[in-house]
């Protein structure tokens, strides 16, 4: 039986992926000027760019504006000016500025859920931005315990769930990501609440995890969360 | 009498400061080109600009590289070239790519004192950066906890001190900063090992604490912090 159930933050909690297409989206206004976008393979070469960057910056706003100037420097050959690099920081100060704006239904979801489960909100990036947004969604409060982590891989919720004194097998983890918040969780023998937001950073498709997993329920929004946590409850709970 | 013993990571374990300097040294070159650092109060500027930004981008190498690339724009009234704004990137990931080298003796001295207390790493700063250094220090395995935090004051201390289950005074804390690892602290009800650095950034001066305080012992280095515990846990087993 299920006693633990995780929340993930960005596109599940509150819109996030939003704000990150719109820098992305001025991104190449700007370098636009400069150079015809499809030719230079502007987006491949700047995710190229974030993906080499990974490892040393970590996920968030910072290191998307670290890699768009070095990204935008690339692709013009230095021709763009110092005014247009400024604008970046710029970008990125927006996305780190932005108000939180929680998804339809999810409070009473979470407070649904934290009636009768523990429930812990497991969220990755950078620990300024992601604390910052756990204020403003005056969320913090229904959770028994969050969690700030830099890569969510099966290491980091093993480590969680050690914590927790939960096994696997009695936790269950609701987000948008396919790649972070459940293929890592069935791996480790606990379960699923797939729920898709519009939009997917394309870092975040890179998985062959499929969501017809026997483990994992799909909800379109967050008020089928606390009926797909009862569903999967109930097949942990048959032997 | 003791049971838990904090230590700081930057500059109290492993050197840090030294590339942060070394980083604010080539930005001063590289706007030196343009304008004359002392009339423009560049250094002040930076500063400025960093104490401005430390909210939205908290502590860290990523931080102070966006803040680099806005003062470098602003002193030089937006004259830099877009290729010096872009070795300000190159220059970030130096200080983020830095070898982990760690303080004369503290080793010996996380040994010493873990054969007696719970031993706890506090450290603020970039999640990442701060995961890495710990991983590259080899020291990880002689912490019973490791803690990274955007800010250390007493809300953070405290959390810490409630999730051990150690009363105040039965903790102290090693570190460099007086703001921020022995103030805090003192201020609880705690105690403090104040091991100085040879460089210390401008914004961890600002404090009114004196390392006079009763409650805190000074040490030249790692040596002196065994001897210094002990000191304190008589004192603080003194009714």
């Amino acid at each position: 039986m299920l006693q633990l159930i995780g929340f993930d933050g960005d596109d599940t909690l509150w819109h996030s992926q939003d704000y990150y297409d719109a820098a992305q989206a001025e991104f190449e206004r700007i370098v636009g000027a400069y150079i015809d976008l499809a030719d230079a393979r502007v987006h491949e070469r700047l995710l190229a760019i974030e993906t080499g960057n990974i490892g040393l910056f970590g996920y968030g706003a910072k290191g998307m504006t670290l890699s768009m100037i070095e990204a935008a420097y690339d692709v013009t050959c230095g021709r763009i000016s110092a005014a247009d690099l400024h604008r970046l920081v710029g970008l990125g100060k927006e996305v780190l500025a932005h108000p939180v704006e929680l998804l339809p239904g999810i409070r009473e979801a979470v407070e649904a859920v934290a009636t009768t489960y523990r429930v812990v909100l497991i969220t990755k990036g950078d620990l300024i931005h992601q604390q910052a947004k756990v204020v403003r969604s005056h969320l913090a409060d229904l959770f028994h315990r969050i969690e700030i982590v830099t890569e969510k891989d099966p290491h980091a919720y093993a480590r969680v769930l050690r914590e927790c004194e939960v096994p696997p097998g009695a936790f269950a983890m609701v987000g948008n990501s396919l790649r972070s918040d459940i293929a890592p969780v069935v791996q480790l023998g606990g379960w699923g609440i797939y729920m898709p937001y519009h939009s997917t950073w394309s870092l975040e498709m890179d998985t062959a995890f499929s969501a017809e997993d026997a483990r994992v329920v799909q909800v379109t929004d967050a008020r089928g969360i606390p009926e797909a946590v009862a569903l999967l409850d109930r097949t942990a709970a048959t032997p």
